[in-house]
């Protein structure tokens, strides 16, 4: 056994699928699961998704070698600065934003904490989803800070990588602008081009594939989602002023008919997408 | 049989699959492909599209009951203006603008023509791709006006039902003004939104289902939606002007930190997309 006992702090998608897939490694001795929803925690045992399964974080959890809190941003320092762990207990996270959460664990927290991001989701929640795959070959990030010890950076590498997860250090500012352009920009633009139609539903039935996959990235938690672009403001504002740059360039050559800028703008654009949908 | 001589000229990825329908309902009697590229011809010949191909139009597609000009949107016209048909032969096109096809058309040839846009396509183009249930269950818009016969709608109708199709009849502007919003629009976001990266590109290693969704919808033919976004442009323009305002009003409401009102438009704009994932 590689680990003896790790915890999970919310049992929602992300939550499930990683004890779904440490459950199925065979390297983890016990997995406690902590939801505080009767329903997903009666799944979890009747599965055998987890060993035990506990309402909230409670003494239980002290002896952990590992506790991953895996709930909404919002949550996951309120979580944290409640937990009572041992000095060989590891807590780390799912939040899809790090600067915030990182300075407020490591400022306020006494416990050995890393951050970790795995770029694993779905437009499907909750537990009757969670899939055993769902990190399988997945990037997780990382962010350890020059206090954390060098066995408990090794300690959450392995911890990803037995679930499935190709494991990348990254600072939490480099993490935060990245991700406000790969993720949080994105769902930005697929709400407001969505939003769009408010006033025009009707229009919608005659949506072929675009409109539809925007359709997919728009369709999820609008609280989820409030608290990540409110967290993660600044990079995201960033990252909306240099696409709005782009649009108003395209608007622009549209405007003006001219033909040749606008091929140049869409080959150039198309250039870069053409290596990325392998 | 149906139809005695069915002609498509062009067979790239809507021409061969139309082709392959047609051939696969065996209510066509003849189908003739037209086809300036090789490989292509020798393709639908051996793999049974078709059951003769030419190079280009000629007087051999002078009784065809039905003429489909399934090109790029700047071809139509050109094509349509060098054609020579009988009286009986009603001649189509299945470009993703109308309103100027249609306008030039009517105005300047003689022979029956009503416009036809179905709603069907993939990310991948040509011949080997083609799909006979790419039409299946798929909406074509038709667009007749009040000078064509009552026989030549039927006839039209009855054409895309045997590809599969459910035909919807609509006004050539209401279609351009339609599809600006459900395909040209959520194309140019894409291409704007994917353009952000082109000073990033090492970002898109990080992307995870949002973005990976727009490199699909960006990863488009730059010369076919140069010519739909010209053809287009004052419902384009108009849709983009609407979008931008729906962009604007979520950065506002993301600069002002304002939390009720971040959760009341994504919540709105969630609560559009849910019925139409199906």
């Amino acid at each position: 056994m590689d680990f003896k006992k790790v915890s999970i702090i919310g049992l929602g998608l992300i939550g499930s699928s990683l004890a779904r897939s440490l459950k199925q490694s065979g390297k983890i001795e016990t997995i406690v699961g902590v939801d505080n929803d009767s329903f997903t925690s009666s799944y979890a045992i009747e599965h055998g998704l987890v060993d035990q399964v506990i309402n909230s974080p409670d003494e239980s959890l002290y002896d952990s070698d590992i506790i991953v809190i895996s709930t909404h941003v919002d949550s996951i320092y309120k979580i944290a600065s409640g937990l009572s762990v041992s000095g060989n207990t590891l807590v780390t996270d799912v939040g899809g934003v790090k600067e915030k959460i990182v300075n407020d664990i490591n400022s306020n927290c006494r416990f050995h904490y890393i951050g970790s991001h795995p770029i694993a989701g779905s437009e499907r929640s909750g537990i009757t989803n969670s899939d055993s795959d769902l990190f399988a070959g997945k990037i997780c990030i990382v962010t350890p800070n020059r206090f954390n010890k060098p066995e408990d950076i090794s300690k959450i590498i392995k911890f990803w990588n037995i679930a499935g997860s190709r494991v990348i250090e990254m600072e939490p500012q480099t993490h935060d602008r990245v991700f406000a352009y790969v993720s949080h920009l994105p769902h930005a633009v697929a709400f407001s081009l969505i939003n769009t139609f408010l006033d025009n539903k009707d229009y919608i039935q005659y949506a072929g594939g675009g409109l539809k996959d925007f359709t997919r990235i728009a369709y999820s938690s609008p609280d989820m989602w409030t608290e990540i672009f409110l967290m993660n403001k600044s990079y995201l504002l960033e990252a909306l002023k240099y696409y709005k740059e782009s649009l108003n360039e395209l608007i622009n050559i549209v405007e003006k008919d001219d033909r040749n800028s606008l091929k140049k703008y869409l080959a150039e654009t198309v250039g870069i997408t053409s290596p990325n949908l392998k």
